[in-house]
């Protein structure tokens, strides 16, 4: 899509510097700018590529406008402008209405006739697709699967039978929500299952990433607040509750019934236990593992990092003999009390 | 399903105390019993929500039939006796039997026509299904591969060529059984495919989890077990071996021709190297690395608790000057050996 | 595919010793050798199999020719050279040709008559396919995808709009490749997002395994270089780039803007945190977290081997009273110091 600058300012709520007229119809970095093209200065590490800059214009705050060679768009917080700006500059062609010939689709389905179905998708029997729907090709949507207004799923998604997802949800190509949660029970040493009775409801304004899964409750429902986002390749376990606009990074797993709170943020690769809760604006930074419910909010960590091997292994060894310095520092304590000059 | 709760009792073999009458048409958990639906008190932590429960009958163990107000059933194992219950009353009706008009399936597969085979699946050349089999939407099943009798894949579900599944498994979406290993030699500086010529054998009533991966062997096969258990998102590369009745959670990956015991259990994030065995029984706990052979039962461990980051930081500072630490410990020892009172 | 053991020797190059005439119809290991199969000795831990071997033929180094009691390709390098060989003999005939009537491909697509197209597959508008592609069954091709000569997807593959892959790449079930970068802006504790408007490109000889995922970049493209492998159940976030000819096994995760370098190996479970840089020829071994850019090749650690659980309770236990054991270390070197005799 094509606007002028000052449209952009506009319908941002930016503060324009600079020829409202020019035509922007895309957008770039500081140091590979193009002309037409509007890029953005969020990150202070990049400031050095400003003055240089052949961007058509930058969105960037008040401090380094006078510094901008070009025209500009002036916010408190440029990176969500640029947000804004590549959202309606990047606005497509809203998909074909309607049900593609090839998809599968029950006969007692609702389905608005603004919302578009993909070729070769499976809708089951009982589904109620919203206005303004979009799923792509190759999707399966389960019995009884509610979704709601203007949500869409790229394509090859899987929604498992009961499954609610709220409005303006977005989830990407792999996704599995509803699937079994994993329940067992333990009769001299072999499994039985447990039937996973509950389902995933999902709030509004989510997006969820690429071969993520999301298993359905035991008995409740497994629940994502809205503004939840969701990275790839992440576990959701069953029951698990997750508070309204936390973000979840790639590879984390969340154990049973484990309750996130709202606006966390956990780093990749993270690991939370089942059945503990972690208190509202929580970070855990990477590879930790949480193992206790945390009732503060702040920063928690116990995530390593890497050294060269021989270092590591070396930190290695001392560590096993932890236990023997501590005796051996606790032998030299007795030992200095005890004697006479030893004392302070 | 709907049935007495004397028709439970008989079902699963627990005893009966009260009005064995009683019709029960679902589950509920004890805090939000319902009245015609049945819960159960396994974990000491809900006790406390006995007394009060609005649960039209609930399964419990003999210790606690006297305190429960309303009818019961008591077993030793009440989790298991639940497991029972909510698989009796949560039987559906089965799948359409036949193949769906949609499916592409080759000519010359071996279809029981008890076999269900849902929409928009393809069936390759060779391929046998047994009977009572239930294939979901959108799924793949390769060249020559063989499903036992009343396993159910639940939709979009990729087995490749090959690949032989027992009785009575279930495997979730966006499993996929036997991918290539990654089976690479190297030539100068670049990787040459090594061709992957085994392929994966699944034992009977084997559960394998939503986007869970299990590459096929490089020359024999990767086995998995009767009895195991799968949850989502793990990795199990090519020529491991999983013993029967051996429990796996999520995110866990697990090395090429690693040999896990029977009746094992990894927690959530586990890693197992390669070439290595692990005893029968062993339990691993949540994000430990397994990097040699166990060959005790026992528990295992090495994952890190989260702690507050700030305390963590000063932790690992603190480690890393462990080595200072040792040699100053030691220099102290020699001070107090060389003085003549530091002798005792 | 049949062959004679001089025909090998010629197409591989390996020197023969024994008999060219005698027929090879396939490869096994060579403790479970067997007449007419070829196994190979890499790996000094099998030695002891050679001497009661019942393979045909093996392939192994000059070192080890005199003990072969069968006919034999002598190579310098056994692995590669049984990685060519298992290649000629497990050749299959070319998938069919053309175009599956059950696969939706758009008007305007560009699929060469040598390709394969499976059945269910969705082609998108614009892609291009090159000659003697093979796309399996149930792969959805997006918008503008090129996909480069002899490349193979397996089965069940996403490529999402724009994506490029290079000449004969491999790609297995469940890829997701193209799906949006996990951009957010906060805004008053809101996420919003950001477009994601790079895509990704895919070098030649790409391997990418089974649910693995790489997502689209934000601005410009994710890159991964010719000759790339990639295992299973791997994360590759946005803008990152991967050298030519580097490894990365299973369970990886690769944090945005992480730029590394070609011919790394990174083990299983290794992250790698956002906005670094990785040497080329680093070696990260497995579970270890990368914090910061490595600027000179080597080997990098900081994962923890399992232990029995009570040894590793004891020595977390300790490690939290570091800071305690560290203060009392320097009371007493300080006590010492202060005392007369303790001067040295």
């Amino acid at each position: 899509m094509t606007l002028t600058l000052g449209d952009l300012a506009e319908r941002t709520g930016a503060q324009l510097q600079g020829d409202a007229a020019i035509v922007i119809d895309g957008v770039c970095t500081l140091q590979d700018g193009r002309p037409g093209r509007i890029s953005f200065l969020a990150n202070p590490q990049y400031r050095k590529y400003l003055a240089d800059t052949r961007a058509g214009a930058v969105i960037l705050d008040a401090a380094h406008a006078a510094d901008c060679p070009v025209p500009a768009l002036i916010s408190g917080n440029p990176y969500v402008t640029y947000a804004r700006v590549a959202t309606l500059l990047s606005e497509t062609a809203p998909a074909a209405l309607g049900v593609h010939p090839s998809a599968v689709v029950a006969a007692d389905c609702r389905i608005d006739p603004t919302a578009s179905i993909g070729p070769l998708c499976v809708i089951e029997s009982g589904a109620e697709i919203a206005p303004g729907v979009a799923i792509g090709p190759s999707c399966v949507i389960g019995r009884d699967v509610r979704i709601g207004a203007d949500t869409r799923l790229v394509a090859n998604v899987t929604l498992c039978h009961g499954v609610q997802l709220g409005a303006r949800c977005l989830i990407h190509p792999g996704a599995v929500i509803g699937s079994d949660g994993f329940g067992l029970a333990n009769e001299s040493g072999r499994w039985l299952k447990v039937p996973q009775l509950g389902s995933v409801r999902v709030g509004d304004d989510v997006e969820i990433g690429a071969n993520t899964s999301i298993d359905r409750g035991a008995l409740e429902d497994t629940v994502i607040g809205a503004g939840v986002k969701l990275d790839n390749q992440i576990q959701v376990a069953h029951n698990v509750q997750i508070g309204e606009h936390t973000a979840v990074a790639g590879c984390v797993g969340i154990s049973g019934s484990a309750k996130i709170g709202a606006h966390c943020m956990l780093a990749g690769g993270v690991g939370v236990v089942g059945h503990l809760e972690i208190a509202d604006g929580t970070v855990v930074t990477g590879m930790s593992m949480v193992t206790k419910s945390i009732t503060e909010r702040g920063v928690y960590s116990s995530g390593l990092a890497a050294m060269p091997s021989d270092q590591w292994n070396k930190l290695v060894a001392r560590l096993k003999r932890l236990d023997d310095m501590a005796r051996r520092l606790q032998a030299l304590e007795r030992t200095l009390e005890r004697k006479p000059d030893g004392k302070e």
